[in-house]
């Protein structure tokens, strides 16, 4: 694997035009997937539902936006998707494909971006905020990003919110983690499991709390062999797999009853999770400073929280 | 009034000591007097209680906490009070006084510190989330901090969660804005009142959001005129301020009914609050960073939040 620190070969521009299509299209066709598992599960479901919940299965409002470039000039946009159901309290999945240049002050800390500013970025980004505590928490993304260097960036992890549910033998965190190896090993050895697995470790891990936002699940970042259709092969390959793993675990817990101290419980977790994400998430701050869609970005904010 | 980059001329040892001395003293007689009044409002409210509150009158529990500094040497502490009552469904009112050396990272931020790391600093801070929508939430925080400089710093501000009651004609916004312009005339020219609280309309913003966090109050930093006795008296009268206006504010909204809806919309408004303390807040971004008491820093998180 490239990383941001070794030669780089770039790709000719019909070749990159190609990638940035194909790339977006992807992101809209797993979105598209995903929609219909997740209202699939919102048909299924034969409950317990919460008394708050909407009688109904949900369906996915979606919402598109545009983006105005931090110079005035217009900078792409994409689609929020959100979802208010009996199964999922909140679930949020979003595409978007945007261009510009970057401010002044983000272009050291992208790579590629001090010799020239202009950069593209299209991809997903998911958050699904179950009703039941006994279902886990999940965060999926990928992207591609092009600045004069390209890279494909994203991971999964899952954070189931009762304690009791948060350990490494649960079977929702091997199913998870049986996944997302799969995806890396059939990549391998330029999707190293091991590293984007520690990589996962570390990144969503709360300092002041001296704990793990969840139990993991890969993470990475400029991933690039030069070989534009292996490395969207492997982002292709996240996406499937995650498409295996968290509707599957969603059917294994979503009938479980669970009681008001469990609820209690998910809802201080979530807590966690909002910490994290406004604390240390570098998508969200990120995001929030550089014009992204405020809706897009905090929807991924759970929908009931307690700091008791 | 002096700024970080006017001459400053230091307290002679033995003044300071004594100033250290009484300033931590008033912290905590403040403190005493913070949670007499708000534990007489949970004796004297008569409801309407929301149904998840306790029936009794809450009490404040202390709990006294001892700091660690970076170097791995003690560094003082303080103690955390917390009220979950019938009128307050959470406040915390924590006194600290800490001292150490501050690490590499953090001197170049603080006046005076690149000279010379060690600091003492010693303070009160307060958030008080009622259950009732109808009464505002309130924060309130001095402190006296020491480097090779000396300075006051602190500040009060009132955040109605009712949209129909976040303006400035609002009798509470009119009750709050007078008794800091109170504190601030008794010592001008030194506490600037419009200075101040142009400074708390500015720091007190969600950029991301383009809104204010509440309707206002005062922010004031680097306070010191050289006149101990004087900017002391001054931040004094800033906490005798929050003690005249926000346990009448209290008594003038505690007794209003509520709407479901108006608890949704207090709960989403919190949403906001949270955002700021987490992307925004100098206080607890530092806190965080400089091990401060992790319970302390994110007791100001409110108890239940949604972002729907």
């Amino acid at each position: 694997m490239q990383r941001p620190d070794t030669p780089f070969v770039p790709l000719a521009p019909a070749e990159l035009d190609a990638l940035k299509t194909e790339a977006t299209a992807w992101f809209t066709t797993l979105r598209d997937r995903i929609v219909a598992a997740l209202e699939t599960l919102e048909d299924e479901a034969t409950g317990p539902f919460h008394a708050d919940a909407p009688a109904e299965a949900g369906r996915f409002e979606k919402t598109p936006w545009l983006r105005t470039d931090h110079t005035g000039q217009p900078g792409g946009g994409g689609t929020m998707a959100i979802l208010k159901g009996r199964v999922f309290e909140k679930a949020g999945v979003h595409v978007s494909a945007v261009h510009g240049e970057f401010a002044p002050e983000f272009r050291a800390q992208m790579p590629g971006a001090s010799e020239d500013p202009r950069f593209f970025a299209t991809g997903i980004s998911l958050i699904a905020h179950p009703w039941n505590p006994n279902a886990p928490t999940v965060h999926m993304n990928t992207r591609f990003v092009a600045t004069t260097r390209t890279w494909f960036g994203g991971g999964a992890d899952l954070t189931p919110v009762l304690d009791r549910r948060r350990t490494q033998d649960d079977p929702d965190s091997l199913a998870f983690h049986t996944a997302m190896k799969r995806a890396c090993d059939a990549h391998a050895p330029a999707a190293d499991y091991a590293r984007y697995k520690a990589w996962c470790e570390e990144y969503f891990y709360l300092p002041h709390r001296k704990e793990p936002r969840g139990i993991g699940g890969i993470f990475y970042d400029y991933h690039w062999t030069g070989d534009p259709a292996a490395d969207l092969a492997f982002t292709r390959d996240v996406g499937g797999a995650f498409l295996d793993a968290y509707p599957a675990i969603m059917r294994a817990n979503m009938a479980k009853p669970w009681t008001e101290q469990d609820r209690i419980e998910q809802q201080v977790r979530r807590g966690r999770y909002v910490e994290f994400n406004l604390l240390h998430d570098r998508g969200t701050i990120f995001g929030l400073k550089t014009g992204g869609n405020v809706a897009s970005i905090l929807s991924s904010l759970p929908p009931t929280v307690r700091w008791p």
